[in-house]
């Protein structure tokens, strides 16, 4: 790494160091961000022709010391598309990553650094896929993870985390997770929640950086992709921006961030109660109910971003679309192609634009809860 | 498709045509074989820089009339490279494909040719992997498919085909799932099985173009694969001397088929009885008794070109070993770096040379089965 980086706190600008920064600001408890230059990075567009295709072909841009990352080739997934509606459609194939989900590109650079500052034991909390993606690397890389979910997240999940080598903790629910994940921290223990890690965001733009990179150096008019903690929209920013910096990129992205009935708190700040109100069943990798980069998110969701909230009928329905055109996704990940449909339907998203769709979790991990919400 | 393509029987010579070629050579009951000179097909690697990363980008060689391939993005899976004993292994991670397997590269050619021949019902038998992915293809591309698989393939297996639509029909064995197959076609009912139809083949070859480009022009030492039906084999060796008559690899590459003990039927003709007897219970893909292409695979495995049986003790500490690396496999995906280790051992395999390894199938499909084995 030959950037500058600091670890800092947007809320009251403490600064903290890259081996020791706390899992929160210990002055404001707000989440911390990683603040580095893009511009003084070293990277050039025309370093990538002969790398390797994985998301550490951007590397000058990761902010992390070590110079052999903990990776699986994860990132470059395929972008399959689909004209839908009279929209271009981009699906990004993220569920065909290493542990099935787009959580490895977080994994990847939070297990790095967490190397790089020596931890032997993490503490992750997750509803499933991050924690089976945090338990993939910390096992790679030789650390141990222990991982809290909620006792109801779905028994794949689980089953693949301790197949991996982690110790699961069953919590009542997903804020119960989070709670005794730090609660119980144990001397030694490093918490790298992906909620609160600021390098776990610093892995997931680099689905911008490919995008952008895939489609040709420019952007679509949309980003529609899952949202719990906000993790890709806030890294798709992220990557957007500094590829804009490097005038590497041109164009407006409105971006829409999709939260699942009943579990909605980003968009209830910002737009109000939504309409659909049964509390959604079926996405059951988006239950986080106070996202701790809240602000961060507000921030964000201003202009013509937007959040849209989807139930399970709504979500079946495009679930089922979604397998039929072959993309064996689980059910969270159709909730972005749900509220794509419905920003068409409202005539938000127009005949002749595009939309870039992250398919976010592989369906293998459930098939049996598949089967169920199918036959139905 | 500009090519010239006729389907020829290898063993008697009879020619048949590209929409009603029949599942076997009617004269002599051999399997049928795609013959088209590559050198006339137009290709050149030049056209390849912008084009998308998936299988079809190289389509000028894969011989289908449709020029809107049944896709899903397949192909062009990461290779991932760590040096072990000295030698320098490359992972093409295959399981990070659209059904699970590298299966999908022959289905999406096999579905392909099937609507270019006005095909409305498929049928397949398979121990599972093929099942699933010729299930999706088929879906995406409106056919019926019919499957039949062996009653003790992995119920991960079975639930995905259904899942995906196609009928599931149990058989005893995997041999009388083929027998099944063949004889309850009914009038309509196209039968594509994968280890007979001449087009699947013609997909799997896109693994050595692919490898053999995303490795900069050139090829390893070794290709060692799984080997069930031989598709694999008889498709990298397809593909590596179709880039060596179009002039874009050169030296040598010693191909390595693996078998699963008890199901050694292409060892056992080559090289005599194997030294590990005890049936396989854990590679569950790798069952076949009868290889319908024997006689090529026995053409194939001349000179230093050899085939490795390895029992489940091995497999089972090659599958530990992968997972530990972090590539969620399937155990039969095992047995081609357990062939490695041996090869290794014997000498046969030195340090300084490379080999490519296929990782073919997902672990995602039998987590709980992948629970058992490695806490065992």
């Amino acid at each position: 790494m030959s950037l500058e980086v600091s670890i800092v706190c947007l809320n009251c600008g403490a600064e903290y160091g890259y081996e020791s920064f706390p899992w929160r600001c210990v002055n404001c408890e707000s989440p911390l961000s990683v603040s580095f230059n893009s511009m003084g990075s070293g990277f050039k567009r025309s370093v990538l022709t002969h790398r390797v295709k994985n998301m550490w072909r951007y590397k000058e841009l990761i902010p992390v010391k070590s110079s052999t990352p903990v990776s699986l080739s994860e990132g470059f997934t395929p972008i399959a598309s689909k004209r839908i509606d009279g929209v271009k459609v981009y699906f990004k194939l993220e569920y065909l990553s290493p542990s099935g989900s787009f959580k490895d590109r977080g994994s990847s650079v939070t297990i790095t650094q967490a190397l790089d500052s020596k931890a032997k034991r993490v503490t992750e909390d997750s509803s499933g896929n991050a924690g089976a993606s945090i338990a993939l690397y910390s096992s790679v890389a030789g650390l141990r993870a222990r991982i809290y979910v909620p006792r109801d997240a779905p028994e794949g999940k689980k089953e693949l985390i301790r197949l991996l080598g982690a110790e699961v903790v069953e919590a009542e629910s997903r804020e119960d997770a989070f709670r005794r994940a730090v609660e119980e921290l144990k001397s030694g223990d490093r918490y790298v929640g992906h909620l609160w890690n600021p390098f776990f965001v610093e892995g997931v733009k680099t689905m911008a950086y490919e995008s952008i990179e895939q489609l040709g150096w420019r952007v679509t008019d949309y980003l529609i992709a899952p949202m719990s903690g906000g993790s890709i929209l806030l890294g798709f920013q992220r990557g957007l921006s500094e590829f804009d910096e490097l005038g590497y990129v041109d164009g407006e992205c409105t971006l829409i961030g999709v939260q699942a009935a009943g579990y909605s708190p980003i968009h209830d700040r910002i737009h109000g109660e939504p309409e659909v109100r049964v509390r959604s069943v079926l996405a059951d990798a988006l239950r986080v109910l106070n996202p701790p980069r809240l602000k961060e998110l507000i921030e964000l969701f201003r202009g013509r971003n937007r959040v849209v909230v989807v139930g399970d009928e709504e979500i079946k329905v495009a679930l089922k679309e979604l397998i039929r055109m072959g993309f064996l996704v689980e059910p969270s990940s159709a909730t972005a192609y749900s509220a794509f449909k419905k920003l068409v339907d409202e005539g938000f998203i127009k005949a002749g634009e595009e939309a870039l769709i992250p398919l976010t979790g592989s369906g293998l991990k459930m098939i049996d809860k598949l089967t169920l919400i199918l036959s139905d």
